[in-house]
């Protein structure tokens, strides 16, 4: 075997990173169990025929074929998923007769798509997922809740502050259809290019490929334009003066999301209207959202989601969803590459147990099981070298404590204040802090 | 979407059963951390010329191909992982310079193999390793180490006992050459057919194969039915007259191995020497492990391991490792598939928190976040139904208790016994055993 070198769009982390990672999902995944959400874990592949369909991300998509098929062209009829929503959607259908609904998620695993690698964007990736989703029906209020779930899992997370921009597709459709817009999925398509566009030159396509007039393409950037940390966008739309039963339930829903939301992630976590985010065309018909992170925006959004009012539907029932993704990869890759989030030590041992000879290594496994029976991690030196280098064999992985058997007992030394002093395997722990790796959050650079 | 069938061979398990798994990988986890290793996760692929060696395998990797590549043929020359060693060894390659030696890793993770699936065998499956891996050199004394550690991480799990049987192969080949056996790599492909034929037969190709005397043969078969759960092998072997440097090595090696790990389970896991485990051919090249689970025999071996003086070589340096492998999936899919294992509840909620009316059901939020912050999972009901069918709702997920908003007050009742108290949201906290799903072990069919 040659040296191998890294493989572009499939990052892998060093043990130190690594905790870090572990620390962030099983954090999010404490909020979610708080919440009563169950965990499932879905097998990487599906069917091809349920997987593309037709739209960009087919060309993306990782088709699995056995090495020594008779033919290349042998396919399996499988494909690796890009997401967790298609394969969840599939679990719900195939075992509807088993689950009780609503149905309360989470999923946290990776997915797979053949595009051209780049900052926060990788051919393997992890994703966090929650969702809620009913048989039948599924009441607006687990819009709320399973948006504060994403809201209290983040502002939990070590990372710079995010903020959840919400908004709806029903005040959208209805405000257009209220202004007298005909092609209403056209003029989203429009307005969604405020991101690249100037307004004039978006307000030019609205009358030219939507036919609206100058006056109701105003009031569509208008529209798109608001963006409140509060409610009082209901009063900016109603003086926008366009009247619609639609646009009237969107305004409720959004307010209640934005209201319900607020607060819930403290200083941390941002939470607005902002009536311009429509995330996709299909699929969204309610509560729609983005999340961006403080001084990470061109990473574009680290997650998003909304309400689906057909998740899955097996010709007999339809099932509606409301859900949320956060990009576990797009958000911690890049803040461990520029150094934001260091972790403490490249080990969970807190504690090496130093080695005076080989022949009483026993002793010195002897005093790591009494010690690891009061929880704390620890590990025996390799080899009886000097103290000096046993010592430093410590501080390479950042373990704080090395323990000695002396002739006169036990000691244990915190290499890093040098302080020393005698000490009892059977009841010694280290302060908690030292207990367990760290994650030390840097300034930005 | 029509309504969709499982795939054979990629077996997905329902919240409840996920949930025991979780917590088998958890408690995997824990036990492996306090060791001190650390963990990493790889990605699911590997270029091809690391995966296919020619041997028997190559033929169930996955290879992937984009979607829509321009010819079927235009694979991305990657394969999925048929196990984690391939992949660790790449990965020590890789980042050798950024990792401290010894270097001691476990890893919890699926791998992917195109075979017929049956019972313990599977397509998609997880597997969870620990390895220790030198630079030019590894003391002996971390083969105790791991398989101690594997011992205790197995004895604490909610499993049928298992059984370790170790083996070393110096102590075999030593023998064979001690014996006088010129072909001891086909000597031990033969005795290794013992599973599946008669001695009398074994012996035979013995004679015919490997070209040994009817009196060698015989050695070698009184060799390979030794069996002790102690270090009284070493008398045994050593009264068949046998004598080899590597002999006495091996032996030496195999009785600090039994030593070091007995007792170290409790009564739930045993602790062999079984001199005719020889774990294939290639690859291993001191301590070799078998891992057996009482009932279930049938699956052949749930976990196993061993030495290997060179796990990677990038051409100017050597890695030796020594490591064992337990198979997650192979273990706990039978056993839940058997009504062994099963879990308590299908959601993480300890409490259901019920909704007088959809107008109060802020106040029903509030009670939630209330016992969230004290640390106890709960859910509010998903609809302001009468509260006998509230606490049906709860019933059918296993959640043990429901609380009431009622006039006076807040009252909590356990729904099993029917009992009912008044309680402080902000102070109440379920017994220890009702705070996470329990995992309740079934006598065995």
């Amino acid at each position: 075997m040659s040296k191998p070198t890294p493989l572009s769009g499939f990052p892998e982390l060093l043990p130190a990173q690594r905790a870090i990672e572990r620390s962030v999902i099983a954090s999010l995944s404490r909020t979610f169990e708080l919440h009563g959400f169950a965990n499932i874990e879905t097998r990487v592949v599906e069917p091809l025929d349920r997987l593309a369909k037709g739209g960009e991300i087919d060309k993306e998509i990782y088709v699995l074929r056995r090495l020594q098929a008779e033919d290349a062209a042998d396919d399996t009829g499988l494909g690796m998923h890009f997401d967790l929503t298609v394969p969840f959607a599939r679990y719900v259908l195939e075992n509807s007769g088993h689950l009780q609904f609503p149905f309360r998620r989470f999923q946290i695993q990776p997915a797979w798509r053949g595009e051209r690698p780049q900052e926060g964007r990788y051919r393997q990736f992890t994703q966090a997922d929650v969702d809620i989703v009913g048989q039948g029906e599924l009441g607006f209020h687990h819009d709320v809740e399973v948006m504060r779930v994403m809201v209290e899992a983040l502002a939990a997370l070590p990372i710079p502050p995010v903020s959840f921009q919400f908004n709806n597709r029903k005040l959208i459709q209805g405000f257009y259809r209220g202004l007298g817009i005909a092609d209403v999925t056209e003029a989203i398509r429009v307005i969604d290019k405020l991101d690249k566009l100037p307004a004039d030159q978006v307000a030019r396509q609205l009358i030219e490929r939507v036919g609206a007039t100058p006056e109701q393409a105003q009031r569509c950037l208008d529209l798109a334009t608001i963006r409140v940390a509060d409610t009082s966008f209901v009063e900016r739309v109603r003086a926008l003066g366009v009247e619609d039963e639609l646009l009237e339930t969107g305004l409720a829903e959004l307010a209640a999301v934005v209201e319900g939301c607020s607060g819930a992630g403290g200083e941390r976590v941002g939470v607005e209207a902002n009536l311009r985010i429509a995330r996709g065309l299909d699929y969204y018909t309610g509560t729609v959202v983005e999340i961006y992170m403080t001084g990470y925006e061109r990473l574009k959004s680290v997650g998003g989601g909304g309400r689906y009012d057909a998740l899955a539907d097996d010709g007999k029932t339809t099932y509606p969803g409301v859900g949320v993704s956060f990009g576990v990869s797009r958000t911690l890759l890049p803040l461990l590459a520029d150094g934001v989030l260091v972790g403490s030590r490249s080990v969970p041992s807190a504690v090496l147990v130093a080695v005076t000879d080989e022949e009483s290594r026993p002793a010195s496994t002897d005093v790591a099981q009494r010690l690891r029976a009061n929880g704390v991690p620890c590990e025996v030196a390799a080899s009886p070298q000097k103290f000096g280098k046993q010592i430093r064999f410590a501080e390479r992985r950042g373990i704080p404590y090395v323990w000695f058997l002396t002739d006169d007992g036990h000691e244990v030394k915190d290499i890093r204040s040098g302080e020393q002093a005698t000490a009892d395997p059977d009841t010694w722990t280290p302060p908690d802090v030292d207990l367990h790796p760290q994650i030390l959050i840097k300034e930005q650079q």
